[in-house]
C-alpha cells in the first residue's frame, strides 16, 4: 500500500498525521504553512418516504420551513466544527453557503466553505452537511422515523500544498 | 397519505410538530409529558479503501487510536446535541455508549443513549454517530479523501407515549 | 424603600440574592424549591427606517427570510442562556416560541419560554428576544446601521412561589 | 428607495447581502477583503426604578458588584458572538472594553471592540452591550421585574471599505 | 489491592466504571439512580510571590478586582463541566458558591456546588476551582509568570448511595 | 517592589494590564502587536495512591484508556480556553500536543501549544493541563477520591516582545 503524500502530514509520522511520535493523538502542527485561500465543497442526502418529501416541499411553499431551519443549522455548525471534531484546528471561516434541495424521496444537501488560513476546511463543509441532515431528520421524524442519512462526502477542495482535489469516482 | 400519530406532536399542527400555528419554527411543548426512561440506538458507517481500514486497525493495535478518539468525539457530541440541532430540547443524558468496529473497507459506528426525561433521545444518538463518523474521516483524510459516511439511521427507540419502535426494513 | 420579597431570594441577604453573605457573587441556591411549571413571556422591538422594514417584509414574501433566521437565533439562544448570563441556573427548557412581526418602521419580537423546574425562565425569554433582535440588526445592517433595539422587557411570568406577575405600566 | 452601498455586500444580491443568489441565508464571502483594523462602539441602557439604581450603586461601594459581573458577562459574550448570531463571521477579537455607569434611574452600558480582520465588529459590540444589560437585569430582577432594556445601538465604527461611520441622529 | 465500592460503578466492570464491557470509554449509566441532593466542596491554591499577592489584595481594595473576575470564571465554568470533561454527565446545578482568599504568598480558592440529581457534583466543584485558579494566573501573569496552581482536591461530598465522604488526610 | 515589564501590558496601567484606566476588567488591546510564532509549554501532576496508578497503567496496556481520554480532553480544552478564562483573547491555535505519563503514585501531564498570533498561548497550555488532570480524576475517582492535582505551571514560553522565558526555580 502506498500512502499518498498528505497536505496535513508531518514529517515525523508515517501515515496518519494526527498521531505524534509516541502514537498519541495531537493537533497537527500547521504553524509554518502559508495562509492561502482554501475552499471545500461537501454533500449528502437524507433519504425518506415520498410522502415526507412532499410534506417538506409543501411546508416550504406554505407555512413551515424545514429547509430554512436546516440551512441555518448547517451554517452555524460550520463555526462549531473545531468544538466537535477533537483534532480540528480552529479556522477563521470567511464564507459558508449551505443549500438544500427536495427531490422525490430525499433532500440533497450541499455546503461550500471558504477560509484564508493555514489548513483546509474539509471538516467544516462535512460538518455543515451533517448538521443540516440531522436537522431535516429532527424536524420530520414525527412522521418518518425510518429516514436515513446517506453519502456524506467531500466533493472537491482547493488550496494548500496539495492543490485542487475533485471526487472522480462517479 | 396518513401522517402517523407522533410522540412529539402537538394538537395544534397537522403533520410537523416543529411548526407552531402560524407556521413558524418553534421548540415543541413537552412540558406536560411524563419523565420516563427513553433509549435510542443509532448506527452508521464510514466507507473507505481497504488500505485505510488496515491502517486504522493496525493503528489500534499499535500506537495511534482513531477509534478511541472517535468514540470520545461521539460521547461529547451527544451532550452538545441541543446546541447543534436548532429545535432539540436539552435533556439530562444518563448514559451514552458509542462503539466502533473496523471492517474490511469500513468502520461501523453504533451509539446507544439513555435519558429519563420528557422527550426522546433519537437526535442525541444520531448526533453521536455523526460526530464519531466525522472524526474517523478527519483522522484518516490525509490518506483517503474519498471516504463517505453512509447509512446514519435510527435502529430502535424505547419509551414515551409511542413506546418501542424498531427498524424493520432490513 | 421596601424591597419586595423575591422568589429567588435567600434568607442570608437583604436585597440582592445573587450575592452571598460576604458580598461575593454566587449562583443562588434553588435546590429546595419545588419543580413546578414556569412560563415567561418577553418582548422587544428593533426600530428601523421604513425602507428597511419594507425590504424585510418583501424578503419574507419573496426569497430571503430575515425573520426566519432571527426566529431560529432566538430559539437557539434560549438554550445558551446559562452560558451567557453568569449567575443563571441551567434549566431543562420544555417549550420555546419566538415570533416576529414587521411593522411600518420596526420589527416586534415576542418570546414565550416554559420549563418545569426549580426556578423561572425570565432570563431565557429575555435572551431569546435579545438574540433575535441582534440577528435582525445583523442581517439588515448593510442598509441601515442606525437601527436601535428598544424596550426589551418581561411581559409576564407564571409559576414559582411568587406566582403570576404581569406588566401593568402600560 | 436607494439602498446605500454596504461594506459587506456581495455583487450578486440587490440589498441584503446575507442572502445568496437563490434567496437562502448564507455567511457573506469576506475572503478577499483586506485585514484591517476595525473598531466598533455600541451602547445601551437598563431603565429601572430609582431604588434599584440606588441598591446597585451602594452594592458597588459595599459588598455586591452588579456592574463588575455585568462587565465580565459583556466581555465574555463578545467572544461568543458568532455562536449566537447565525450569519456572523468568527473574528479574532484583539480588544474589548465594557463600561457601566449607574444613573439616577438607569445603568448606561458602553462597549468598544477592536479586531484586525476582514470584517467589522459591530455585532460583537452590540452583543457585549446586550449581555451586560441582561446580566444587570438578572442580578436585580428580584427587586424590580419591570426594568426595561432600551436603546441598544451602534454609536460608531471604523475601518473597512466604508470607513468611519458615526451616529448623527442625536 | 481492594477497590472500594464506588457510587458510579456499574456491575459490568471491575474497577473503573467509565469503561464498558469491551474496555471502551462510555458515560456511566446513572438512569436508575434516585435524584437526591448532592453537594461537593473542593479547594485549591495559586502560589505566587508575596509582591503579587499584595498587588491582588490592593487591587481588591482599590480599583481592579482579580478575585471578582476569578469568582465569576469559577461559577461559569461549573456550568460547562460536562462540555470539558468527556465522560461527565450534564447536571442541573442548583447552587454554586466560589470564594477566594488572598494570603501572604497565595490565593486560596474554595467552591461548593449543589445539585438535586442522579449523580454527584465532584467534577463541577473541581472544575470551578481550576477555572478560578487559571483566571487568577491569567490576570496576574504579566507580573509573575512563575506562579503555580497547587493542591486542587475534593474536600467533601454528600449524597448518593455512598453518602458523605470527607478528606481525612490532613 | 518592581513590576517587570510585561508583554501584554498597556501603557495606561501601572501593574496589571487586565484593568483599564478606571480599574474595570477589560480584554487587553493586542491589536498592534505583530503576529509571530508563540509557543508555551505547561505541566502538572495528578497525585494518587499507587494502586490507582497501577489500574491506570494496566488499563492502558489492556482495554481501558484513561490517558487516551485525558489527552483528548486536554487538546479539546485548549480550543475552549477563551470561553473559560474571561479576559483571554481567542487565538488561532496551530498545534497542540498533550502527553501523559504514569508514575508510581502520579500521572504527569505536559502540554505544548503553538500559535502564530498577536499574543501568547500560556493560558491555552495551562488549560490543556488542567482539563487533562480533571479528566484523570474523573475517570478514576470511583476508586480514589483523595487524588490531588498539583504543580500546574508554565515551564517555558517563546515569542512575543518579551521573547523566551524558562522556569528556573527547580
Amino acid at each position: 500500500m502506498t500512502i499518498p503524500e498528505a497536505e496535513d502530514q508531518e514529517p515525523t509520522g508515517p501515515g496518519l498525521s494526527h498521531f505524534n511520535a509516541e502514537g498519541g493523538a495531537h493537533m497537527v502542527d500547521v504553524g509554518r504553512k502559508p495562509e492561502t485561500r482554501r475552499v471545500a465543497i461537501a454533500s449528502g442526502l437524507v433519504r425518506m418516504r415520498p410522502e415526507t418529501a412532499t410534506v417538506i416541499r409543501e411546508g416550504r411553499a406554505g407555512k413551515g420551513d424545514v429547509l430554512g431551519v436546516a440551512q441555518i443549522a448547517g451554517i452555524m455548525a460550520t463555526k462549531r466544527t473545531a468544538d466537535i471534531i477533537p483534532l480540528c484546528h480552529p479556522l477563521p471561516i470567511t464564507h459558508v453557503d449551505v443549500s438544500l434541495d427536495v427531490g422525490e424521496d430525499s433532500v440533497a444537501i450541499r455546503a461550500e466553505v471558504e477560509t484564508w488560513g493555514k489548513t483546509g476546511v474539509e471538516m467544516e463543509a462535512l460538518t455543515a452537511v451533517s448538521a443540516a441532515a440531522l436537522t431535516v431528520y429532527d424536524m420530520t421524524k414525527a412522521i418518518d422515523r425510518g429516514m436515513t442519512i446517506e453519502s456524506i462526502r467531500l466533493d472537491s477542495k482547493e488550496g494548500g500544498r496539495s492543490g485542487r482535489w475533485e471526487r472522480t469516482d462517479e
